[in-house]
């Protein structure tokens, strides 16, 4: 593989909520996504959710607080804990995802993931 | 968990080549470390060996070429094959590792890992 520029990635992507695979490491899918607004309250039963913020302001909201992250801030939410992050100003991501995760945490309205 | 501010961590690292674990995820450690000068050749051969570059330069020698690294830049050596980081100038890198993974590839001469 030839080095992955994290940072300019997201730059490609047009839509929002559309995690696109740059790199993959142990049976996991590194990809990077753009966000704007709330997305739906989710939980993953079988996977820690990593998040790790390129640019932008995101908040990880929990069923009791939630957490908020800033460019350089890393957060993983432990598996099967319910959260839901907003980004009312829109922010880019690092996330890290064993193959085949459902964004959504439900294969029915989760999105197919593609190479960028 | 807190947020980790990742770019904050490496400066409370003295030692150079001393991995500091800042979160876990998937049975993984994610650390920090500052790198300067040149690293042992070794290979892991259980793992895939994740490199995010936060600060500075790096050169992941391979027996069959190289592979130059900035700040932003990701890389993933796969299992098995023979690596040797160097960084003339000194960097700090964001790792993730298996728990209890031997950053030598060696449990003989490998660092322990704590936490920052």
């Amino acid at each position: 593989m030839d080095a992955v520029h994290v940072f300019e990635k997201p730059g490609r992507v047009s839509d929002h909520w559309t995690p696109k695979i740059v790199a993959q490491f142990n049976g996991h899918d590194i990809l990077v996504v753009k966000i704007k607004g709330e997305f739906v309250w989710h939980q993953h039963p079988d996977t820690d959710d990593f998040f790790f913020v390129l640019k932008g302001h995101v908040v990880i909201e929990l069923r009791d607080g939630q957490v908020e992250l800033g460019p350089g801030d890393l957060y993983v939410v432990p598996k099967g804990v319910e959260h839901r992050p907003v980004a009312k100003e829109g922010a880019e991501l690092l996330l890290i995802e064993p193959e085949g995760t459902p964004n959504t945490g439900d294969p029915e309205t989760a999105v197919a993931k593609h190479w960028i």
